[in-house]
């Protein structure tokens, strides 16, 4: 079997960092060696490849949780395909994403599934698996979670926002989380109470308060982490734990700080836009603001703090980027007059590895938690633990090389993904991928993409793990 | 005018206990004085009657802020017409009621309180006032909340439980919040998540358990505390204050005690019924225990202690009875099979003043808290502080003189409410209540009933003076 | 007995605000009527002396509890002695005070109280009583407490601060408190970590940190929080009541609302300099921050909206000065270049009515909070309900009335405090004081000082009734 | 250099488990494989020793954080040497200690620990290090502080409790909390107010409530909370972190979790007898429950909720076992007639994986947190990440060979300590260790010692690195 070694660098997971050689055979890790040892010694021989990281940290591939490739919203779609967003993944260092696949109201569960296999198939650069969106909770789609769950579609995400959409009442979420508790499946929720936001978006658009910042006014605070608190209750009483998507605001982590408390089984994930971005970019002149159109929307700069705690103190587990990417013009555009039409979504795939290492070089996080947060815990909480978010003997070689002292700047001139502008336009960032394995091919070779639509494979994913 | 004078007693309102005589000329309390003064010595000369209170307390008449009489349920109605129930509520030293007025759905708020005005006046013992149950909330309905604050009924309920029947969702019930923060109209919350209830209780019919037991679990703690939070997130949203009605849970508490403790206008009652029964009342054989179906829930005995320490930490700042009585034959019968069926409510408007001092006795409470809770409170609760709810210069004649070393014993047989059956059966109370007096005149006069169907007069009401 | 009646006035107690009559036979309050009432129209025949109060409020006489006439601290003496001190109280509308006998170490109990009363008696313009410091907790002084309790010297304060003067340790408070819990005595507690505090206050000054704000800042907001939460603990322990005196830091409050919200008796107490000035008064130049200085000390202004809201949610209860004034030239100055040798202290008893009205009119408090605060709770708190703090037939006759729409400028210049500044210089206040009596005699006299030293007599006070 | 390797296992670490091969060079893992990849078939050939892991769990050694071997309290020493408790650690898969040495009043820390030194040189089963016990916060100690951190001793215990003996009062522990802010050093806390505490023990005592349970009841709760808390804001008010030893207390947990929740570096260890064990063993009668007899005491049992709750939401980081024998016969019974004389503490170094292996199997703990709490937390927790309590290349080769399956009763008559009495006697584990290996060599094999005395080495640590 083809051997690579990846030499001379400093192998961080989620828990060690070692000086360490890695030995990888095929499309796994099979050993890691101390640097300098006699076994380590006889690695190079006869290795197909030697990849030098001296001074350079040695990661597993990034895992990011959440993504919406190719996703319908506001009657357009999100302008990543999973070519080209996949490809965006790979340059920033993440080799594996879990999509969410779209029950269509009136249709059955594995209609939408077998369309976002459709979509995918053939067409990844990077490993994928797929979450299931419950747009109607019934004695059908019930049933059909069973069924998913078997075939590696252990989690399911609704809605307690966009009434008449993905909405889901109470009756219907605690009805899927009774299921979830039987079958092992992970409810995931977009904790924001619709109903209300609806009441007050319409109040602001009829007063004439029509630009993207009201967005971020009407989609209050207090309605996030009310649905936050009505989600952890439900599942109480269902008796499953919880997965809570996009966490943005500090009074949403209290609750869920609050849950950990108890010893409850509830998790958290926040994305970068929520960590460096602002209500402020909402208020962004000429329309600007709609480009940090997203739900939960950004908020006061005042809240990040909380976010960092929250992630430091292990309230908050995971960051994903909640990839969901329209373009200005001619997407975000549909809500000029009126904002409730912007189209959801941001663009984040590429940076969210990069983002998180400034985070490290600011000092918010370590960096095994940068690993944790990124890769380790996501691959846990998604049922991949052995074989993703980790660089161990039997675990698939997708790896990162990253280099902790380059410095680079983000912007749409040179981003990867298939958007028209930067959420993050001029930013500056220590540190950047260099070389980035999938299954021990390597797919970036130092700035360079060497590998091609198709490499990606489907994940059939176990149940959550994090609590085994 | 004519002068009555009660002398010998000890005058106990929520901030004082004062050995002193009252003054009355003709329908109000004109005058305080100390016992053995010069003053208070004149007053006999020219009264044309002296009560004496020697031994006894002089306390203000109660009043009930909660009350369902002639109230339509489950296909039947509350068993106490306004003539019975208002004798009743005297008898047990309560001279003022808050009774509900329903809008039925698709009907204006004025017709339903037409058809209330039609049922109370000219049948009532003591003076009474109404609230307004919103059914809908309608620009329609919206507008009229701001005549009826107008003319007097300046407070309206709202039910997050009860979909189909009485239930609001969110955004009717911020709609409903942001027109109170205008009008000064007071929103009164049934705190349940009745969209989950109503998924856990079809269950629970469905696998068998229909028994009145069943009730009480499928209300499950954690709904009404969920319900709670949200009722006072969504306040916060429109800027109002909350009252709770009928709190039975523990956490439910803790809900409004966090509230407070950030400085919200936040209210809670709780109810004679939560404070002295349980759930063990619920499981009462021979479907006994649909007794004691309400709604929320009598709770395990354990949830006692919680609402008796938030009585006494102004947690919880009102004791109403949520009096809604139906006969066990004919009514609660309906429930056979599944307890879905029973018609909720359960009697009480007679033991409240009696029930209370118990608990002084029992040293829960102290007196003047007994009277805070059952008097002043609901009267500055609800509109009507100076007039009712206290023994001052200026109020309504309504004075209860009641002999604290009396026993008696709680029973259907004795007692004066239209209801074949008591919730304290066999119970024994220390103290009882011996006169009332309504605006002046004596109507329960030492254990004869001396008063008339006619009696009691409207009470337009003022906004809620809590605050001021 | 010669009769007074105060006429067209709103009468404002804690609990009630009533268009009344007020009628004073002697020395007492006998009799309060509505106005308009026939039994009032014959008040004014045969009345030695009516007053008109028509547009202005009738109170009853302020209660401060927590005086420091003729104090010894660090060498010098506070500047107002009982006959300065009283009358500066009763220009400023408070009728009673209830003042700080000291033990001093190496001495009984008795031979500090006998000092004190030999200080106040026959100097007081208003009423006086005392509570005790015990400077050392031993066998002695502990047999002692019982005896004070049952002569009137119903509450002891203890201090954690203040190592080498009046500090005693934990084991020492326990026991102390324990006693309490047998004898009734209330445990008064400065709640500073004072061992803490004065190593930090060594390390400052030996930096050359020596100016009267570095005073505000060694003693540290988490270490008055922290000795708060340990007062409440030791207080669990002994199980009695607890009444922190001075509290100033936000922390230190969420300490006393934990402590309620379990239903402990804990009780906090704050003062106008803490709702008025803050951290920056400290910094003043030209050792001008000396005037500021006290312990516990003034706070950053963001802890004053804990404190206010503390007030309203009743996790604090009362409203004293601490008065305790030292002159700036001769006294303050004594800390010139070491904040530490600066005397604690700082002028306020005649200006807590005030200043309290102009919270009422910023919107802080309700007129009835204003009275419950200054007057009715701390004369509950410390024995005296009944006689003072209220407006009720049988107290006595304190009464103040006071005319809510009088503009005045504090200052030193008119101020009736024997000190040489005010703390609140220039300050405008909507109110004033213009008439006071002290049981039946009139003592200020529409803003003629017509009372004489002597007046005032020794109130031998109940225990604790807060709780009944 | 020789070569052993062990496989078939199942490797366990904090946060992996790994079907793998272990390499161990000399004394360090050098390499871990995927079980069957082609790089771990060559390692057997050459290799000195195979170890069989088949059916088992491989893991690191257990790294032990809180020993007191040879220590001097109440007049006797513990029981167990440095040679005979290092045995018994290695017997229970225990393979690094870090003991307490001890500064004796009045001399320096330098002569405590060159005492300490040559208790263990030369007479260790397995690996030690050393905390240091101040029993004076001096400037001359400080000082001292500084250079036992550079040469290894990086944690500094204090005592709230104690007094006369190790107490150091507020002051003292701010003082060394600010060095320890400065210098690295950790400051671990023995968290009771102990000051309080002997008050209620000489109330008991002269009470004639003698008996070793009333150990128990003297040391309250809150008193351990309340200490808990005091320490936290002093950490706060120095900056440095800090970690609370054998937490007991449900309450203090709670003032773990509130500290945590504010993301404060503070740190909390239980150990075995708190999870196992309660205030029933205390009760035993003639005097037996003085075996239990240890500070802070066994609680009772509704505490142990919160303890297993605090380790699974890590608000507990570590169990150690503050193992600190003393025979019953000749030691415990000096406190017949006076439980204050009895010697605080119990056995317990040898048991500590198999109980938390019993807490796997009975569900409280998963496996990786198993490992985490005993093993990998306490070695990064005080400086020995990379070294102790991980296997992965380049750490030492501590390794424990347990057979899950294995059925053992613990007894006083099988265990190694040198102590006449088991705290679990008769206790029935499942699991078992099997095989131990320190730096490579085989100290227990298969059920045999082949160590000897002298084997262990000191271990110099770095700072604590479990915030890195």
């Amino acid at each position: 079997m083809s051997r690579t070694v990846i030499s001379g660098g400093l192998v961080i997971t989620a828990n060690e960092e070692l000086e360490a050689e890695v030995l990888i055979e095929g499309e796994r890790v099979v050993a890691l060696a101390a640097r300098g040892s006699e076994v380590a010694g006889g690695w190079r021989e006869g290795a197909a490849r030697v990849i030098d990281a001296t001074d350079r940290y040695v990661l597993p591939g990034g895992v990011d949780g959440h993504t919406h490739l190719d996703f319908p919203f506001g009657g357009t779609f999100s302008a990543d395909t999973f070519e080209t967003g996949t490809r965006a993944a790979a340059w920033g260092g993440t080799t594996t994403i879990v999509d969410f696949a779209v029950q269509s109201r009136g249709h059955a569960l594995r209609e939408g599934l077998d369309a976002w296999h459709a979509k995918a198939e053939g067409n990844c650069a990077v490993d994928y698996g797929f979450h299931m969106i419950l747009s109607e909770v019934t004695d059908g789609t019930l049933k059909e979670m069973d069924g998913l769950v078997e075939e590696g579609v252990t989690s399911f995400k609704l809605f307690m926002a966009y009434p008449g959409v993905f909405y889901s009442d109470d009756g219907q979420i605690l009805r899927a989380m009774q299921r979830g508790a039987d079958n092992g499946g992970l409810i995931m929720m977009h904790a924001e109470n619709g109903i209300a936001i609806d009441v007050l978006a319409e109040q602001a658009v009829a007063a004439g308060r029509t630009d993207p910042r009201y967005h971020g006014e009407v989609r209050r605070v207090l309605l996030e982490a009310e649905a936050t608190h009505r989600a952890i209750q439900l599942s109480r009483v269902a008796g499953c734990p919880l997965y809570v998507v996009h966490v943005s605001a500090a009074e949403a982590v209290a609750e869920l700080a609050a849950a950990r408390d108890l010893g409850l089984p509830v998790f958290g994930e926040t994305c970068p836009q929520y960590l460096f971005l602002s209500l402020d970019n909402l208020a962004e002149p000429d329309f600007g603001g709609a480009k940090y159109v997203c739900s939960t929307p950004l908020r006061p700069s005042e809240h990040q703090a909380s976010l960092w705690r929250g992630l430091r103190t292990n309230d908050l587990q995971v960051v994903s980027t909640d990839h969901c990417p329209f373009c200005f013009t001619g997407q975000k555009e549909l809500g000029r007059g009126d904002f409730r039409k912007i189209p959801n979504g941001m663009p984040g795939i590429e940076h969210r590895m990069d983002l998180l290492h400034q985070a490290v070089v600011e000092g918010h996080i370590s960096r095994r938690r940068w690993v944790d947060l990124a890769c380790a815990t996501p691959a846990r909480m998604f049922g991949l633990a052995g074989r993703k978010g980790t660089l161990a003997p039997g675990a698939d070689a997708d790896v990162v090389i990253y280099d902790p002292r380059a410095e680079q700047v983000l912007s749409a001139d040179t981003h990867h993904m298939n958007v028209d502008y930067s959420a993050y336009e001029g930013k500056r960032i220590t540190g950047a991928v260099r070389t980035v394995l999938s299954r021990g091919r390597v797919i970036i070779d130092d700035g360079r993409y060497t590998g091609s639509a198709g490499d990606g494979r489907y994940l059939p994913r176990a149940t959550c793990q994090y609590l085994d």
